[in-house]
C-alpha cells in the first residue's frame, strides 16, 4: 500500500490518483508486476477492469473473486481502495507461499473509475460488469477536457479484448470502513450485511430578493430562512426515524448573496440514506410536508426534485455469514454493520452473491488526504479475506 | 427623469449607471444644462460633488440645501437618487417660473457616488463634504480595474476645483423609500425621523467535513446544520425585539458545498438594524449567545467578528416638523417613518441641520430594474420639498 501511495503522492500525505490518468496507468502497471509474479493468468475487459486469476483445480467451480480499486478522489488517502486490492494479493501470495490450492479458481478484481471523479458516475466498471451500466455509454463519457473514457483508457494502454462481465461463484471485498462506528466501538471487523438506499433530491426555494435595510420582518419573503428552517427539519427527519438512517443537506447555493440583500433565491440539496425502502419513502412523505410548511402559502414556492433513488442492496446472507464465521473463528473483534457508502460490492451484489469486510479507519475519515488505519486491523481484515476466500472456494491442501 | 434614465438604461428597463463612468458624465453635462438655464451658479469641488446655486436676498443666510445623487446600481431603476435631483431642479424652476425670491440661497447638489458599487465606500462625496471621510483617502481609492477615483474624476471632466465642504443651514433630500411601509399604508409623505443604527458581523463557523454516507447523525460536526439553527435565530431577535428592528443573514458559503459530503465550513454574515443603540447592543448579545449554544461545546467553533457599526443617527427635530408641517398644510396622507437604508442626508445630519423626505414605491422595490413610483406621490414629495425649503430660506415675495 505505501509503495502505491507514492504513485500520486500529495504534499499532505494523501493521494491524487484520478481515474485512466497517466499516475493511474503506473499503479496498474505496478500491480500487473505483482500479479504476473504470482503466475496469475491477466485479462483486461473493454472497459479496463483487470482480472488475475489464480487457477483452481475443479474447471465446473465459478471463480471466487476479491478486489476493489485503485483510483482515489483529488484529495484522497492511501487507503479507500487500495486495501481491498492489497488485501486480496496478500491472500494470493500467502496461499502461493503456503502452496495451497482450492478447488474453485481465485480472482482479484482492479475495478475502473470507482471514485467517479474524473468521469462521471460513480462504480463505472462494476457497473459495467454487471451490466448495469451501459458499455457503450461509459466509452463515451467524456471529462472537463472532453476527453472520452474510451480515448482515456487507450491513451494509458488499458483498453482490453475482453467483453466484461461473466459468472462469479462469491465476490468479497475488504475497505476501510470510511465512518467512525468501528473505531468508537473499538472493534476490527465489520460484517457488513448491505448497503444503505439512498435518495438525492435538488430543492430550489423561491422568494423575494429585497433591500435587507428598508423591508420589515414582516414584508419579507427571505428564501435563505426558509432553507435554513429546512435544513434544520431535515436533520430531525433522520434523528426522529431513528434505525441508522441519515439526513444531510450538503450544499446551499445564495442568490444575490449579498449582506444587504433579503436572498431571493436558494438552491440546496437534501440526501436521505437508510437501510429500508420503507424509513427512505417515510422520510420523503417528512420532506415535502416540511417544505409545504415553511413555504407560508404565498410568500415562498418550495420546487423538488429527486434526481436519485438507491434502492437498499442486501448481501448475500450465506456469505455474510462466511465472513462472521471467519471473524469468530480467528477471535476478532466483530460487529455487523451496514455501508452507508456506494462500492463496486454493491454492483456485484446484483449479479450474484456478494459481502464485504470493514476495518476501521482513523477518526472516520476518507475521502480525505488524513486518512488512515492501523496495521494490525488491515492484516485483521486481510486474515478474514483470507479465510472466507478459502471458505467459499475450498481449500483442497 | 425618464430623460435621465435614457443615460444607461437595461433592456429590462432599468438604468445601470456606475459612478464617474462616461454614462455618469453624460447625466452630469444633462444637469449642468439644465441648472445654467436656470441662471444657477455652478461649483465643482475636488471630490466632484455639484452645488448649483440660486441666490438668495440676505448674504448673511447659510444656503438651504438639496439634492442626492445621479449614479445607480448596476441593475438599478429610474428613482433611486435621480428623484431627490429632479425634484430639487423642480422646486428651482418652480421658483423661477413665479419669480420667488428668497432671503437664503438655495442649492441644489449631486453627490459622487452614492451607491459605491465601483469604488468603495457608499455616500462618498457627502462623506468628504462632511469631513467624515478624508479626500486624500478617497481620491486613491481604485475600481476592479486599478482605475483610481482621482483619475476617474479626470477622465470625465469632473475633477472640480473648490474645497469640499461648506456651512449650510438646513438639508433637505427627498427619496423614494425603498421599501413597502408607505406603500402598505396607502400613505403618500414619509416624514423621515432619522436613520436606524447598523451593525455587521462576519461569522465563521468550522466543524469537520465527513462522509455524508458513513457518519452516523450523532458523530457528526455538521458547519451547515449550526450555520442554519443560527440564521433561524437571528431572525428571532429582530421579532422579539420589536420597535422596528432587522435582522439578516444574507450571505452564506459552504465548503466544500458537495451532496454526498457533511459542511465542514460555514461563512455567514448577520446584519442587525434598529432606531436605537441599546436595541442593538441588545441583539448583539443575543447572537453571541446564540453562536454559544450552537457551538455544542467541543463540536463546532463560532468565530463573530464584527465589521461595521453605524449609530443610528436622529434628523434635526425643527427640520423635520418642517417636513411635517408642510405635508400637513398640503393635505397630502403622511407618517413618520425611519430610513433602514444609508443617504447622503446621514452625513449631512452630523454636520448640520438635516431632514428626508420619502415617497411610496411600487412593492417596496429599490435597486432593481423593476423599481417605480407613482407620478403623484413623487409630485407630492416635490410640493413637500418646495414648501420645506421656501420655510426655511424665508420666502420674500
Amino acid at each position: 500500500m505505501m509503495r502505491l501511495a507514492e504513485i500520486g503522492a500529495t504534499a499532505r500525505g494523501g493521494v491524487c490518483r484520478l481515474a485512466l490518468t497517466d499516475l493511474d496507468r503506473v499503479a496498474r502497471d505496478q500491480f500487473l508486476s505483482w500479479v504476473r509474479e504470482l503466475g496469475c493468468e491477466i485479462s483486461i475487459d473493454t472497459i479496463g477492469n483487470i482480472v488475475a486469476r489464480r487457477p483452481g483445480a475443479d474447471p465446473a467451480r465459478l471463480p471466487v473473486m476479491t478486489g476493489s480499486h485503485l483510483d482515489t478522489q483529488p484529495t484522497g488517502g492511501k487507503f479507500d481502495g487500495v486495501y481491498g486490492v492489497m488485501a486480496g494479493l496478500e491472500v494470493m501470495r500467502t496461499l502461493n507461499d503456503k502452496g495451497i490450492r482450492t478447488a474453485a479458481p481465485l480472482e482479484l478484481v482492479v475495478w475502473t473509475n470507482e471514485e467517479g471523479t474524473r468521469f462521471s458516475p460513480i462504480m463505472m466498471g462494476s457497473g459495467v460488469f454487471t451490466g448495469q451500466l451501459s458499455l457503450d455509454d461509459m466509452l463515451k463519457k467524456q471529462d472537463r477536457d472532453g476527453v472520452s473514457v474510451q480515448s482515456a483508457l487507450a491513451a494509458i494502454g488499458y483498453d482490453g479484448k475482453r467483453n466484461p462481465g461473466h459468472p462469479v461463484g462469491a465476490y468479497f471485498e475488504a475497505h476501510i470502513e470510511q465512518g467512525p462506528i468501528l473505531e468508537n466501538e473499538g472493534i476490527s471487523i465489520g460484517v457488513v450485511t448491505g448497503a444503505m438506499g439512498q435518495r438525492w433530491y435538488d430543492i430550489e426555494v423561491i422568494g423575494l430578493e429585497s433591500h435587507a435595510g428598508t423591508t420589515p420582518m414582516d414584508s419579507r419573503r427571505d428564501a435563505l430562512l426558509a432553507a435554513s428552517r429546512l435544513t434544520v427539519r431535515v436533520n430531525e427527519i433522520a434523528l426522529e426515524k431513528g434505525g441508522n438512517t441519515r439526513s444531510t443537506v450538503g450544499y446551499m447555493d445564495v442568490h444575490p448573496n449579498s449582506r444587504n440583500s433579503i436572498p431571493g433565491r436558494v438552491h440546496l440539496t437534501v440526501e436521505f440514506r437508510g437501510p429500508e425502502e420503507n424509513m427512505l419513502a417515510a422520510m420523503e412523505q417528512e420532506l415535502n410536508q416540511a417544505c409545504d410548511r415553511y413555504s407560508e402559502p404565498g410568500k415562498l414556492d418550495f420546487s423538488i426534485r429527486r434526481v436519485a433513488d438507491i434502492k437498499p442492496q442486501p448481501f448475500f446472507p450465506p456469505l455474510v455469514d462466511v465472513v462472521r464465521n471467519a471473524a469468530q473463528e480467528l477471535s476478532y473483534t466483530h460487529m455487523e454493520i451496514l455501508s452507508g457508502a456506494g462500492h463496486d460490492a454493491v454492483y456485484m451484489a446484483k449479479a450474484g452473491p456478494a459481502a464485504m469486510i470493514f476495518v476501521p479507519c482513523k477518526d472516520g475519515l476518507s475521502h480525505n488526504e488524513l486518512e488512515d488505519a492501523k496495521k494490525e486491523d488491515l492484516e485483521a481484515g486481510t486474515n478474514v479475506l483470507l479465510r472466507s476466500m478459502l471458505c467459499a472456494a475450498e481449500m483442497l491442501e
